[in-house]
């Protein structure tokens, strides 16, 4: 008997769904509907078309209607929306917007993958002409023929989410006056505050205005006001605040919605309906770091579910593992990932946890492009089990982060991730690498073997009047340094002891940890009780501060930022 | 009471265990004696001094004596051998080479760290003064001045391993005609022949002469004879044929040789005397995947070595998992790493595996600079644990080794692989990444769901007169295809169905495997028994057999190679 499958959506999640059932069942009769005109297109690089990385849109578009008939005799129906779901009936009820006309479509199984739509706020001028989302082809369309043909001079794009800072950069690559407003204090939520401040220079010194912690209050033709009532010049408006699940349909249907408010599934991504399946980002799917519902709306995990469902839908046993939420982000010169919890995350869910920052070359330090790799390290105390990491440079950051991924799923720990065997070739990396090195420190704080204090917490050292020491030379410091840090070099410190007090704490960096770890060691074993290690060291510190003090224009309490 | 801690060996695994020492203990006395007159250079990076990509090869010395006793208090004694181990005495015998004087320094612990040597094979003109060998900055130095003082043209290298492959690429780049003389078949023993054909491709495009198959005989003034009677002109000769364990001291000394012929250590890299430790290119190591001793001269292991014994000296645990060996190397414009066992080493193991060959893209195929990547998965039948992977290709193919690597260490599993949430955005990767989809293929074989044959079988295929279908689209086929493959297309076969027999075996392949795979599981569920996709399919096809052809002179089996 043929079975009739019938997959709401025909982009990411729901091409997946058609191609695999085809290849489990030659006879199976499938049919998908779009309600735009687009199957299979790549929403991920939809922002590429603005800044020409891709310059003809077509391509954007992966495969058509007519290729999933040749190839795969799978009917796309595109300009189709299914409309409501007849569960008794086993038919959805499907608007034909060419025709204008309305119809019924028996299945036997029905999987929906109608994604999520990005958040229109309830704002005076959200609907003017000139405002404009990104979700598909079309959008992304409309939105680079009216700036170009307008002659647009400024945009605001508002949100700090992954579309928000890749539309913005490429709308800045394309030579435009980009303004980005985020509500929140800081862009890409992935990443702790600490390691967002490296984004934000970024955007900064590439020429985006970035306003944060301020929200978007009203657009007018010229202009959006803030929150805040600032006036920013645009005479174009992106807005990339979110994205809400698509679950008009389900909810009609009276299918269950989670706690999340996506679709609600089982663990085969079966929804309420036994015949009905549901995948991508209108569902709500299990964290398995945080052990309760989450959303996930990325390409990669829509695709797991995709196949997944399918198999399932053949008998076949599925293994679903939960999430824990990996991604990457190209930001013009640099790249940033991030995988399982952030500091954020892990505190607000109550587990407890520590973490690492580490900044060492990406590659053998003596090669032409061997470049800073920041690297934040999450792991739980007291089991020193890997919960996260991000990772943000020039060079291959995604390598160590997909890395410490493997490591999460696979349950691992500190000493897992210090033993790893990984590969080194000096224009590739180092013999050390990354994330060995991180682990290494990890297990130093875990085994209490020193004690360190965070980038965050150096301000309240310095205007306390701690005792900090700079284990950098002479010249290193003299190029910028903290205000009350006194400089005694790691080469000169052993004969400069009675200069270093044994009835206080003592605070000491360099300038990216190594130097002062080495001192930190030495002291400890000579009887000094309190002695402290500076994570992130002057390069964190400098980062951590020029932001905080760029938006809130507090005293520096450096002489000089260091970025090198 | 000072513990006094001397060290054979200044590069990498002597300086590291130096440092930990220092680290662990402020009040020991450390020395580290190095014949040669650097300590702690980057031997890793030697060969680039030669393309000027490290133009001063100072540079290539990253630490001096000066600097590890002005920041860690730690002696380096350069020029200085340890000639004599005097273990009843607790003392060593050294040689100081400025002096020409020996004395004695004693010791509570004892280190040994000297490395491996290149290997010298007694031939005919092996000591001439046009014949070189890279160990050290000293070597470097003087292969650099002679060549190019003496304006030489051609130089013959003798070894396809890491150091040859480099030293070739690097004076290629410098200009020199370059000839690379290899024993085995293929280059880069960690990597299948399957695999090292893209390796000669690239080696060949960027005009490396080069001669596999044939052993160096005899070097005279102006060529080297090769054991085949070939004659290659050569005014400079670089050996790179090996490196042998520096074991003269330890043997002398009395200390247990393993089966390896290097030194033999317990899982604290203590030697057969509780009072001596060894680490790094002398010693042999346990194999985990291979369960037996080996030797595995690189310098990542070789720093978690130094830490472990600098850590057991100190009474602290350490864990030894053995190796797998990770390893990457950058040739011309291709990147290629490998971790674990390959093909070749299973086999010999005696170890029942299979493997999936596929060339995804490496990242989303619409951007700018997306590229092919060639990627082997060896894994356990029928247990689906991973047991290697090699990967080659323009892009970040490191990032996919270090993952399988991670999941080697944790005992994964296809399964797990295929299941893990790697980070993704268009820029970096694809949302399935090419180890996702190695796994799923591998689970497609291993729960056999179809079934495949090597690219190394097609031409017995082809000779047979097989069934072959090639199902790429005509313009395609028309650029070059299989000599007696039938060309039906994917987007046409459901109509062409009576041209595929069911009463033999029916073999396909498209470019990359795609289309072809999807072709398969169509027949397979049509009733054809006897379906099989060609691995690897016309790409993998085109470079296996290229090089092949090209050095046997044998008649192509296709019509014209595409390599793209």
């Amino acid at each position: 008997m043929t079975r009739k499958v019938l997959i709401v959506g025909g982009v990411a999640g729901g091409a997946s769904v058609a191609a695999r059932v085809r290849r489990l069942d030659e006879r199976a009769e499938i049919i998908m509907f779009e309600k735009g005109p687009h199957v299979s297109f790549s929403n991920c690089s939809l922002p590429y078309h603005l800044s020409g990385i891709i310059e003809d849109s077509e391509k954007l578009v992966l495969s058509s209607p007519e290729t999933f008939k040749k190839r795969y005799n799978i009917e796309a129906r595109v300009n189709q929306e299914v409309i409501k779901i007849n569960r008794d009936a086993k038919t959805v009820t499907v608007k034909d917007y060419l025709t204008d006309q309305t119809y019924e479509e028996s299945y036997d199984k029905l999987v929906l993958s109608p994604g999520a739509k990005p958040i229109r706020p309830n704002l005076t001028g959200v609907n003017r002409d000139h405002v404009f989302t990104v979700r598909n082809v079309v959008d992304i369309e409309r939105l680079n023929a009216y700036i170009k043909y307008n002659g647009i001079k400024d945009i605001a794009v508002v949100g700090g989410g992954f579309i928000g800072v890749e539309v913005a950069e490429n709308l800045r690559l394309a030579g435009y006056n980009v303004t980005l407003v985020e509500f929140a204090n800081q862009v890409l939520a992935p990443f702790d505050a600490d390691m967002a401040q490296i984004l934000h220079k970024e955007l900064i010194d590439q020429g985006v205005e970035l306003v944060l912690n301020d929200g978007l209050a009203e657009i007018s033709e010229q202009c959006i006001i803030t929150n805040s009532g600032r006036k920013i010049e645009a005479q174009a408006v992106v807005l990339a605040i979110g994205v809400q699940p698509e679950t008009d349909l389900a909810k009609d249907a009276g299918l269950e919605i989670g706690e999340t408010n996506a679709i609600k599934v089982d663990s085969n991504y079966l929804t309420s309906d036994k015949h009905i399946y549901a995948v991508g980002d209108a569902i709500e799917v299990y964290h398995r770091l945080l052990q309760k519902p989450t959303r996930l709306p990325l390409a990669g995990p829509a695709q797991k579910q995709a196949r997944a469902a399918a198999d399932h839908m053949y008998g076949m046993p599925i293994r679903n593992n939960g999430v824990i939420g990996s991604s990457s982000i190209h930001v013009f010169e640099l790249n940033a990932a991030s995988t399982g919890l952030n500091a954020k995350t892990a505190e607000q869910a109550g587990i407890k946890y520590d973490y690492v920052y580490i900044m060492p070359q990406d590659k053998v330090g003596l090669m032409p492009d061997s470049h800073t790799l920041h690297f934040k390290l999450i792991y739980e105390y007291p089991t020193g089990r890997i919960l996260g990491a991000q990772a943000i440079g020039k060079g291959n950051v995604d390598k160590r982060i997909d890395v410490v991924a493997t490591m999460i799923t696979m349950n691992g720990t500190l000493e897992d991730l210090k033993d790893l065997e990984l590969t080194y070739s000096p224009m590739l990396g180092t013999a050390k690498d990354v994330v060995n090195h991180a682990a290494l420190v990890g297990l130093n704080l875990l085994h209490g073997r020193y004690k360190e204090v965070k980038v965050s917490e150096v301000r309240e050292l310095v205007e306390s009047d701690a005792f900090i020491i700079d284990a950098r030379e002479a010249h290193e410091f003299n190029a910028g340094h903290l205000k009350n840090a006194i400089n005694i070099p790691l080469s000169e410190f052993r004969d400069r002891l009675d200069e270093i007090p044994k009835d206080r704490p003592v605070y000491i960096h360099c300038r990216s940890g190594q130097r002062s770890y080495n001192m930190v060691m030495a002291l400890t074993h000579l009887g000094y009780d309190h002695v402290y290690n500076i994570s992130g060291s002057y390069l964190g510190i400098s980062l951590y501060e020029y932001y905080h003090d760029l938006i809130s224009g507090r005293d520096k309490i450096v002489t000089n930022y260091n970025f090198n």
